[in-house]
């Protein structure tokens, strides 16, 4: 993972795809045919914090860009950018009416301090801290299950309470539905019963899932391959212990 | 604080003064003469829960304005959107010119989950779960400290690294800039002493405060004022059970 000459004339995406807004990323440079190399950066193992990646983002953190030259990090800063300099991205994406621009804007700002806090919190206390051998948390795992259901509220009442099929009052999806919809498919690590638990009060949120997913299809479900490959075999490992359990 | 009718034509702003967003869009639209009505929404007394407010912002939180009837929330989307159509706002606080533009949108996206959760966990922590009569909160204290002297050195080792006045390479101010700084003036309601040790390792970061606030003045003192007194009260109460203890 070298980093590219500063004059490559290229779309490099630093990226990892069991990261949700590395995922979102993809899927917009895939929908839009976007052409860019992508370079896997694995976080499991560490690697945003090699001395290679810091020189890409400083931060230590995927997503991150080199669009000739130039570098970026912050998912929806990138998401912006690219929708405003790739000239075939359509208007939807993120609209140049102020008003409606405005609203996908105060959606994505949002986000940080709600959605992405409550559901990152909750799969990290619940499936990656035991994964990474990390001690319980289980007040991470109460706040922010209490602050992911709050949000998931809001998106029911709030952002999703114009009735159109896309996240504040939008006809066709927008920025805003990819970064929260990878977010929350995030929590399919989690136990099926416990997704199910979470989803089930809200049927409009449901519904705007399924509806994402297709009008990105086939890309959605081929970026979240390794994640739904993942989650299914730590489903399979709980269903193992609790079988092991049952035999004792 | 009644609702403003909806063919209203008029810029309203609903804010706190001792809330760092708020003050971030005050000071925009003070020294851009954008001309707004604010209407005084108190937090200490829970007026951002009334249903008149949440006709507004049905989050609950300040700030948010109302534009010519349409309603919008998050300080950043309303710094933005006012930076894009208010026509005589100069350039350099929300860039046209896309890579910079991109550079602004990514500290201010990155402000959300470090910087702002940093420091306005700490101002919870040590200085109003006191006075809202909370228990403490000791973990809520050290995660917040740690995270915000974090936040402090990449404002100075990564977002000042430019050697420009201001964040992000700019040799102007942009909501950026303000947003930042208005977080951590924030945090003169913590001791002196503690101001002091938080704010020293970081030189560049310390003149850049200075740089904003002139920049902006006498816009960022006058905005400032209520915040400030407070703050000498705290400080005020401090030395006060300081004396009554070394008199026991
Ligand atoms: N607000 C950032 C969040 C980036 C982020 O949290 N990335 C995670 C993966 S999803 C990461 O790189 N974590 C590794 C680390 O922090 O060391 C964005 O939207 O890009
Ligand atoms: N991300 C939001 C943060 C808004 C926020 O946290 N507002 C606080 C005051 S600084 C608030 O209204 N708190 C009261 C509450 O949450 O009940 C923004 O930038 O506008």
């Amino acid at each position: 993972m070298a980093p590219p000459h500063k004059r490559d004339s290229k779309l490099h995406l630093y990226v990892d795809f069991m990261s949700q807004p590395s995922r979102a990323i993809l899927i917009f440079c895939q929908i839009n045919n976007i052409d860019a190399e992508i370079h896997v950066v694995n976080v499991a193992k560490g690697q945003q914090r090699t001395p290679e990646f810091k020189a890409i983002n400083p931060m230590g953190q995927v997503p991150a860009i080199v669009d000739h030259g130039f570098k970026l990090f912050e998912s929806h800063a990138i998401l912006r950018y690219l929708a405003a300099t790739y000239p075939k991205v359509p208007d939807h994406w993120y609209p140049s009416d102020l008003s409606r621009r405005a609203r996908i804007d105060s959606i994505l700002d949002w986000h940080h301090a709600n959605l992405r806090r409550g559901a990152a919190g909750l799969v990290m206390a619940l499936v990656l801290a035991p994964v990474l051998g990390l001690s319980k948390d289980p007040r991470l795992a109460s706040d922010s299950e209490k602050l992911l259901r709050s949000s998931l509220s809001k998106i029911e009442d709030v952002w999703l309470q114009g009735g159109t099929k896309f996240l504040g009052g939008s006809f066709k999806p927008s920025i805003a539905d990819l970064s929260l919809c990878c977010e929350i498919t995030q929590l399919e690590l989690l136990s099926a019963a416990k997704l199910s638990d979470l989803l089930s009060p809200f049927p409009k949120l449901r519904q705007w899932l399924i509806d994402t997913e297709e009008a990105t299809s086939p890309h959605f479900g081929e970026i979240h391959k390794l994640l739904r490959k993942a989650a299914s075999n730590y489903e399979a490992q709980r269903h193992e212990k609790l079988g092991f359990k049952s035999k004792l």
